[in-house]
């Protein structure tokens, strides 16, 4: 009889979809092969019967884009999506009897538009072949998304270069944007980066630019929509501040936070009045 | 026989996914009611080669969750996922002639901690209740995400006051930090911000934190795991440079870019060095 509630167990066991541990009470389930929909069903059902057991709160099931005929089951159970990347679909289900602690989806895109000033006082600046500015003429500085994974400044370096040829280095955040809804429901954070230059002849890159140039400042800031714009105003006036004032943006140093999260990361912040003040002090 | 020709062509047209135009040369289709999965295989690929005709390029099409059945068909005909939220999936496809211009899924969450100083020079910190810092006794200042659409200002308002009961006005971002793979392979924007306290009695949240205090300057500074971590150690520096010396964040001011987008939106920066430079000008 106990060899027999042991079988069982083994084989109620190997029903149990497999799954790790989060650090907050939860699971989650990584699926990687095919399974029949009903045998899915089945296994998912099951599963959380001994999670509801076991106590856990947030049950996660990372369903690989092939898989996306199991979909419907887990939502069927209760499940709702969380984020979705290209080849694959996070699903979450809150089962504890707390309020949900499930921490929200990515809300921001970060791009970055890159003040290249040389010492002749000519501003890096182009005409876009795509998009809203396309035909209009204006010339601006470079623009573009940072990456996944990619920090900001690293964006900035490689969009410059990309868009023109022209290597550099990261000086400064001046400012930064935030805008919401910029695409469908999410925001978007726009850092205005302060480079320079460490090459000066340009190549520029055909797909997204129709020109690119070293144009006077005088001659940048007169174009009527850097004038009336409100932001390209307020680009211009920081690059004057910077190239002729003791305006202050952030650098980035990096920093790791034991108590926090262990992460590598950078903080931006004002060295130079961070520094005053320690030596003050 | 026009006749029939101009039937047919009603019907082939009825068949047809409903679709908008965007303003990238594709098109996006809301899925709304409940369809037969043969349906719905039929229609999309009729639909295809319609906009495959009409030369557009990027094809969206955004599925309820009650429609999970249907997803698994368009990625058979090589949809991709782009992006999730709770209630729906956005899938995409570029049949272009051109490199692929779709744009990337937001990578950032964002996040806020809240330096609240009063007059007596106690800092409002908390004590949480969950999480990595639960049970560790360590008092901190009071952090929280940033909900979707919502500014970095009003956030950090709202988040105090949920914390602690305690009205701020915003006054600065100090500085910045990005931490790449935060949670699953998003990254994270997390805004250290100044905040002047405008009442006094705390009224602590009960699911989140163990506690509040007002706490003088020096006795939070002298917390062992403030004086070791590499963020807690900045965020303690950049309090006493901004209370006792001039350090300068940035404050946000709303602007809109005719040129650019359209969108209401916040600019941050350094309103000080702007100002002095104008003003020398």
């Amino acid at each position: 009889m106990e060899k027999i509630l042991a079988q069982n167990k083994k084989i109620h066991d190997l029903l149990l979809l497999p799954s790790v541990n989060d650090e907050h009470g939860g699971v989650i389930v990584e699926l990687k092969d095919p399974m029949d929909t009903n045998v899915f069903r089945f296994r998912l059902m099951a599963s959380m019967k001994q999670w509801k057991l076991q106590g856990k709160k947030g049950l996660w099931i990372k369903f690989p884009i092939e898989l996306a005929n199991l979909i419907e089951i887990a939502v069927k159970e209760g499940f709702w999506y969380h984020h979705a990347e290209p080849h694959y679909l996070m699903l979450v289900h809150w089962i504890g009897d707390t309020e949900s602690t499930i921490p929200a989806n990515a809300s921001h895109r970060v791009s970055i538009g890159a003040i290249v000033l040389n010492h002749k006082r000519e501003l890096l600046v182009v005409q876009e072949n795509i998009g809203r500015l396309k035909g209009s003429g204006i010339w601006k500085i470079p623009t573009g998304a940072v990456d996944e994974g990619e920090s900001i400044f690293e964006g900035a370096i490689r969009e410059v270069k990309e868009e023109t040829g022209i290597d550099t280095e990261f000086l400064e955040v001046l400012a930064f944007r935030q805008i919401h809804k910029s695409f469908f429901d999410k925001s978007e954070l726009f850092f205005i980066c302060m480079m320079r230059p460490l090459s000066f002849d340009i190549q520029k890159q055909d797909l997204e630019i129709e020109a690119a140039q070293w144009m006077p400042f005088g001659e940048y800031a007169a174009q009527p929509s850097i004038q009336k714009d409100g932001l390209f105003k307020y680009i211009k006036d920081l690059c004057l501040a910077k190239a002729e004032g003791d305006y202050q943006g952030f650098t980035p140093l990096p920093i790791t936070s034991s108590v926090f999260d262990d992460h590598k990361s950078f903080l931006y912040f004002s060295k130079d009045g961070l520094d005053q003040e320690n030596s003050a002090i």
